[in-house]
């Protein structure tokens, strides 16, 4: 796509799961063609090697207990470097759109004259209910699949009740979700969600070492603690997650279903 | 990943939203390797040119108002392809998870011994908000991402209330949304959510031809009827669907802003 150097542009990509085979043939492209490429903390290395020798990478933080960038920073950045010339990545983890702060900085960049693109990529539900093999909708059992973080803007909860969360028929994704297992769970439940509904965790959902963690809501938070993950764990709640098979993972080590429960 | 031919394997592959560039490498590289390709009406004819050309095909139908194969007949297909010793996948149109039937196919060929892997894609929501530029998530405005169809079951219409649809910090994604966009908005309209609410209708998310029919929950029905659509329709609504460019979509027609609102 031809585009105004003097002015720039910046592609926002969605980076997907981890496994840089679960890229889109669009984003792919786009990393081979990149000449500064900014990136989460949670993009692999095998996705960051498919960046030419000569680009430049910039590691933008955005983990849970380390330093990262304020978005201000990240955003004046990609600026500088459009301007320059330069064919600008912003490398995100999953899909851009689903928690990816791809409205504030489509907002800024076009404010300042540079064009955007953004590239859809896969999100970590989705990847989470390949792996382990269960599905996000199931007739007579999911209707709907809710797409939720545990905590909101100011370390408030989930609403579950106003956001629907407590119904049967909905299956719960709740991304970030390694903190505050309990507290979210309990809420779950005290606003109707019964204790034992089928839940798994699943952490590096979509990496080849992902790791499927089987459990009820009401075991949720202690089953997650004993298996101590490290990397970003994605909570699934409901009926359907009754069908994951953790000891049949593709290309990951084996967990023995339901062996913590 | 080795399999026994004398049991077959079948792969579920998400073709994403129809762009061949919008697959995943993973999902390109099995479609590249297939020896029989199901697919469902919806899947486009550049993904179906990336077969071999002695690959077989195999239309499943599924789309509105067409004769389409029966679930039990794909079922009883993939089986005696996957045993013929074929490399067999079943390629579906967004993320296989999310009403994609992966559930009853993965079930009906393990339960015959047949090995299932399934390959995740991006879905249609996050396709339709990358090419319109707009978040499906943003901080202070959408907190959560509900994905659901418009009527359910026995034409049974999606319950807002208890689906938590009427939140207005809800951004509703619902899947084939062509028909019957009177009632379900009346009926959100009802249940709380204002006629007010931003929100647009997207044919054929994430093809080159994709349009962005921009409106707001109350006059959704009317501008739709009015654009006549003939390709799928996704309904996204929610106050970050004011933010889309239907203007500037890449790969699209032009279409002006708001202009059958």
């Amino acid at each position: 796509m031809p585009h105004d150097t003097a002015t720039g542009r910046v592609r926002l990509v969605g980076a997907g799961p981890g496994a840089a085979d679960l890229l889109t043939v669009r984003a792919l492209r786009a990393i081979e063609g990149a000449q500064a490429l900014l990136y989460d903390a949670l993009i692999s290395t095998e996705v960051l090697a498919l960046a030419p020798a000569a680009c430049l990478k910039i590691q933008t933080g955005k983990r849970a207990g380390r330093t990262s960038m304020k978005q201000q920073t990240i955003n004046k950045l990609m600026l500088r470097l459009a301007r320059s010339g330069l064919e600008v990545v912003r490398l995100k983890g999953g899909d851009p759109s689903i928690f990816g702060r791809v409205g504030e900085e489509r907002e800024f960049l076009q404010t300042h004259g540079v064009a955007v693109e953004v590239v859809p990529g896969v999100t970590a539900a989705c990847a989470a209910a390949a792996q382990f093999g269960f599905p996000l909708t199931h007739r007579g059992e999911a209707r709907r699949l809710l797409i939720s973080t545990a905590t909101v803007a100011g370390g408030e909860f989930l609403d579950a009740s106003r956001a629907g969360a407590a119904d049967p028929e909905t299956t719960l994704a709740l991304y970030m979700g390694r903190d505050q297992v309990q507290a979210i769970a309990d809420r779950l439940i005290r606003q109707g969600r019964p204790a034992a509904t089928p839940a798994i965790a699943v952490e590096n959902a979509g990496h080849p070492d992902a790791r499927g963690i089987p459990s009820t809501l009401g075991e949720l938070a202690a089953v997650l603690d004993a298996a101590r993950p490290t990397g970003p764990v994605i909570l699934l709640i409901g009926d359907v997650t009754a069908r994951a098979e953790c000891a049949t993972v593709v290309g990951a080590a084996s967990t023995p279903r339901r062996a913590s429960a």
